[in-house]
């Protein structure tokens, strides 16, 4: 069945998504911020719009997939927001990672006007948005999650309702914690292995298969080791990542300590002018911090 | 070739290990300070010896399996130790998890006497024992891993010699480096999870499998979300490896901010009882912590 849909927000991940609910014949109306980014989509057929607002209006689905909570904020509720096209009935579905509490406070706004709205972030980076092998974890209304679920397969491999409105983001932050501490790991582990002179192909072919294994090992250890330093994900995004998750973990009054070390670490990262290189580039920090050269991480 | 082995050390490592080499038809001699420990061997045709310097007097391979760096002192330079015994061409295959610097001093010591040490520390626990699994990491003269590898092959799956004498234990460090703060990772993400009122299971299953997953969750991850804290790998040994870390960290000048927190975290774990529990249970100091119970971890 065609779906009316709007996508708004066209980056990187956004585009490539929007392009798997354009190839499955659905009727798409799109906005972002640079209209250029949205040239191909509008060549394979979607339909370009002045303004969320506007994107909204004939939509029954609308999808979101922009960088921070104060985007997500202003697509919704702003002058030209899609709160201003709301009608009974339509489904939001948020793909943007920002704060749960706010995704709270945009799921009631919405639901007086019975616009129902999913938190949905993702992960699995650009190739997971590429091939449409997204890991998406949604929060919200049960119902709504089985309305959009058809849409989420387009872009999803493994499509999860976690609980009501923010538990996909705080889902999104539990990945974000594993993901951030499990890279810390790898690269105090590796420092350590070349400070003391091991073999470090040697030392990763010993060790990676059994429990000290991981995906963040396998996929980044050997970048770090050649000193490649090329974005998968963005040293920036993960900062951001782990602001969030520090902020929800001190609403719980939770002390997270790994997490605030490595959130620390991160923000030094940026701090160094790192935001547009990968995660693995956090061994860089390590092993300055792990020399004594910079005071950093607390 | 049946070889003439003597193995000091039948913990519930040893005397899985020394069982398959006995079960490939290897003269075995064996020495362990509680002889009980022994009786299935003997029945299965080892010899027993009185003392570590007798069991090594007949061998041409010498395996120790002891808990750690002063118990392979005494069994290699103690009164009744194998430096006793000492002939030249014999091998002493030191499976121990011990300090690296230990290591090479008595690699040296016996090398005086023509005597080649190879540190052989193993990973993969008690059930990489019993079904000859495990990974050796092996420090060391090549060819006296070439002769000894046909035996490490009757007990392991993965065997690395990973360079000089030392680079075996420094391996093995690396190994636990990352199966720490990997736990750690896990422990802190499940923490913030629960703290928010996610389904466990859910969160489990919508993030295992993708940048967020290792070993450490998959494995200890179900075990953490029930409550079960039989061991694996017992605590105690956890927070002994992460001590001889700690310590050939800081003898490089080393500050390795992420091991000195989950050694810290562990340390805590002993002193609270918990020595004798899996690994996973390090989620109970984590919850303390992140709930303020208990100060801990610095």
């Amino acid at each position: 069945m065609s779906e009316r849909i709007a996508f708004i927000g066209l980056g990187i991940m956004g585009s490539a998504m929007a392009g798997h609910l354009l190839a499955a014949d659905h009727r798409l109306t799109v906005y972002t911020r640079t209209k250029a980014k949205a040239d191909d989509l509008i060549r394979g057929g979607a339909v370009w719009a002045q303004s969320p607002s506007e994107a909204a209006s004939n939509a029954d689905f609308i999808f979101i997939c922009v960088p921070d909570s104060p985007d997500v904020e202003a697509v919704v509720l702003g002058t030209t927001g899609i709160a201003q096209a709301a009608r009974p009935g339509q489904i939001v579905v948020d793909h943007s990672t920002i704060s749960p509490t706010i995704t709270r406070r945009i799921a009631e706004h919405l639901g007086e006007r019975q616009v129902r709205f999913l938190d949905a972030p993702v992960s699995g980076g650009d190739s997971g948005a590429r091939n449409a092998t997204l890991s998406i974890m949604v929060g919200g209304d049960a119902g709504a999650f089985q309305s959009a679920l058809p849409l989420l397969q387009c872009m999803g491999k493994t499509n999860t309702h976690c609980g009501a409105s923010g538990t996909g983001q705080l889902t999104k932050l539990v990945n974000q914690i594993l993901v951030s501490i499990t890279n810390l790991a790898a690269c105090e582990a590796l420092t350590f292995a070349r400070e003391n002179g091991l073999d470090l192909q040697k030392t990763l072919a010993a060790v990676g298969n059994g429990a000290a294994g991981s995906w963040q090992l396998a996929n980044l250890g050997p970048k770090m080791i050649a000193g490649d330093f090329a974005p998968g994900f963005m040293i920036k995004l993960q900062e951001k990542d782990l602001r969030l998750a520090r902020h929800a973990a001190r609403e719980r009054g939770l002390v997270l300590r790994a997490t605030e070390l490595v959130a620390s670490l991160f923000s030094t990262a940026l701090d160094e002018g790192r935001g547009h290189e990968g995660t693995q580039a956090l061994i860089a920090i390590v092993e300055e911090i792990a020399k004594g050269k910079v005071e950093g991480g607390e």
